[in-house]
């Protein structure tokens, strides 16, 4: 411990800077599992927007790189530590407090997805925005990662829901941004620009989220096809026309994945599985879900089921998110967030299964379909240096493949360190210098996030 | 004209740079009518990005100010002149191309939204966000101050249609944001800085927009109401339960404002009119209606009315948009933006009533009542100077009050040159420096939109 850390340990709380290598250890890695990630030489595990003003005031006069990390859960990295580092987590910053009349929740950073849902839930609303991982991820390291989900096809992505934040910005100073007012525009939008900004800006301390009212009941469609191409042909057909509440889709390595885990009896023998979903009120979501089905039909779906019982459908919906752990029993994962526009994702999915087949590497395909985000999941045997390295070429290929198809290297994962080197393939040199000149007014010293993004 | 003007007017195609005095002139003030807009030394009307990026170049290394304008529909003075500088208008820059694959529209900034809502609906799509002014202010005038509109309660406002841009910067680089993607969190959220600048980070030259399917059909319900402050309870009654598709107030003064200018038949005795819209699918409609219709009625409304006739609703929303060009007629304006959380909107027109009467000032009130954005309208007799006296201090004390109430001094149209001198007041010393700094790293020479936020 150098003479610098003794500083911030006076600084903060007593039993707010922890140093303990074996508790240290455990803020190594995120849900990446990056092999290149560091261990931190202490995590600060804040309480209140003051800990992490000190915090960040310290690492800005010690130049030390701070990782703003939720609940750990990020798939590419971005809360991954960094030796000589501080981790600077928000997990004991879990306050949620509803207001009902003006329709918000005021949230810290540290409460997880699923409490905020919940919380809104016990005053009849709903917080939409629902990453497959709701029930463990922090809705701190949703808001920086602009996190998507399910519902982002007709409800819109974590971006839609904030309308202000208190954020710590490099240099300790706290501003609040934002507030509760469905319509603001005084002064530049920095509320989304601090979105999304995977914490390479400040340190997002409290946010402010727009509630709807409680959910409509949902209609579920689950329809069978030979091919994944021909189910993402449906998918096409379907967005032309309507917006589904949901439109899931599985390959048939997912399907058989997930039917290992849970034996929920899905038909292990077909090409893909389209999970879609109504929320229109009465008589309409029958008439959206028959649209569906037509759309389904022509695009030469075999079995077609619907059901109007919202277990029934949850169970479905519970198969799709399945996916990831279920895929983890299978061997040791790359997980891809790749997105294109919803025309391309026939060609998408095609060419995930030829880049799997041409490095001889296990692909398997869970997509959030109608808004053309894709989620290729790469496996490999635990300790096979070879089939980790084709793995590592299928991963890179998938995202040349997305770019050349006009799409995005990431659709609601971020960019994190995992995905750092291939984000001037997509955004060429001007837009990586404008970034750097945002990125080098707001955090002069670097200390932010190094690594992520930029 | 300078030695320097020579050199732009020599690097543009010709009859780009207009420097006839009385053209000239016509650009000196938006729909703000700043008294203290300058006359620019020339107006450029950029036929293409190339355009925009030699105008720029040719600014930045003469240190000259631009201001870039839409179709000069400003309401805060954001595009009025600046003696010395340049108009840079995208009144020529009109083409608009629908993608009805991907469902997006690729529009220049120059073209109206009324014609983008048009071309849209030409393949069947809708492009929701709805200024009153939507058939005479441009799609990148929206994009610039992030425009709201009437449907906004329901449907959002224009940054949650902006997937991406081409925007040229201070130095005169084009660069290309976000794309024809509906999740792409790949980078820091520029897209979205850029929506909403108000002309001070860079000139947008292409937008591309994200439609939806058709709207549905909408019903509408009119009720009447003895006091504002009721109609305005009804309204906070009613956005605890549902999303309305439409949610609009219009005061006494207004009512009579229109009833004068186009004679439909208002009751020009009650004290507010509170019109509704429900596009519920089928039976849901009626179910909306009629819980707004029991919403308004336990608020105390009298007539209550409704249509699923699309016509009759429309002549009612008509009526509502009709209200800027009908106080017109009445006196010279002071058009007011402020906003409040809902349940702060009976205070606010209560409040507003009062600093009317306490400064011996005309002022009607509609508002976007829906999500808490209202538009007190001041207006006094042209050329009395007494009145404009007390007319800009009312001006001030509306804005003072929503800062009051937690609320913000302009909703959707912006700061502007007419609200400046009010943003710190809303944001604070901290905020305003961040802005700054963005600012200053973006546009260090401050040639993009001077006066305009900062």
């Amino acid at each position: 411990m150098t003479v610098d850390l003794a500083k911030l340990i006076e600084a903060l709380p007593a039993d707010t800077v922890i140093t303990d290598v074996d508790v240290v250890a455990g803020y190594r890695h995120d849900w990446a599992r990056d092999p290149d990630a560091g261990t931190p030489m202490a995590v600060v595990r804040a309480r209140t927007t003051d800990d992490v003003q000190e915090t960040l005031r310290w690492a800005s006069s010690n130049r030390v790189p701070v990782v703003p990390r939720g609940a750990g859960t990020s798939l590419s990295g971005g809360s991954s530590g960094i030796a000589g580092g501080i981790t600077l987590s928000t997990e004991r910053m879990r306050r949620i407090e509803i207001d009902p009349v003006t329709r918000v929740a005021v949230v810290q950073p540290g409460a997880f997805n699923a409490e905020v849902k919940t919380a809104a839930a016990e005053h009849g609303f709903w917080y939409p925005p629902d990453p497959s991982s709701y029930e463990i991820c922090s809705i701190g390291g949703n808001a920086a990662t602009n996190a998507g989900g399910l519902c982002c096809v007709k409800y819109g992505v974590t971006t839609d829901y904030v309308l202000g934040m208190q954020v710590v910005l490099a240099d300790g100073t706290a501003v609040r941004l934002g507030g509760p007012r469905l319509k603001d525009v005084a002064g530049l939008s920095l509320t989304k620009l601090f979105v999304g900004s995977e914490g390479t800006l400040g340190v997002i301390t409290e946010l402010t989220l727009r509630l709807l009212p409680a959910p409509p009941r949902m209609s579920t469609l689950v329809a069978n096809f030979a091919t994944i191409e021909a189910a993402a042909d449906a998918v096409v057909a379907i967005t032309a026309q309507i917006r589904p509440a949901m439109l899931e889709l599985m390959d048939n390595g997912s399907i058989n994945a997930v039917e290992d885990l849970v034996k929920m009896g899905l038909d292990r023998t077909v090409g893909a599985l389209l999970i879609a979903r109504s929320d229109a009120p009465g008589d309409a979501a029958r008439a959206e879900i028959e649209i569906m089905e037509a759309a389904c039909r022509a695009n030469g779906a075999g079995e077609v089921f619907s059901t109007d019982d919202a277990d029934e459908g949850e169970a479905f919906t519970a198969a799709r998110r399945a996916a990831f752990p279920a895929m983890e029993k299978v061997g040791t994962l790359l997980l891809e967030d790749v997105g294109v526009a919803v025309p391309e994702l026939p060609a998408l999915c095609h060419g995930v299964r030829e880049i799997g087949e041409r490095n001889d590497t296990h692909i398997v395909l869970v997509a959030h379909a109608g808004d053309g985000n894709t989620h290729p999941i790469i496996a490999y045997p635990p300790g096979d240096i070879e089939a980790e390295k084709r793995a590592r070429v299928a991963f890179g290929e998938i995202m040349d493949l997305a770019l050349s198809l006009g799409g995005t290297i990431t659709g609601e994962h971020g960019v994190g360190r995992l995905k750092a080197p291939w984000l001037p393939d997509q955004l060429g040199p001007d837009v990586m210098a404008l970034t750097r000149r945002i990125k080098d007014a707001l955090d002069p010293d670097g200390i932010l996030n190094p690594g992520v993004v930029l």
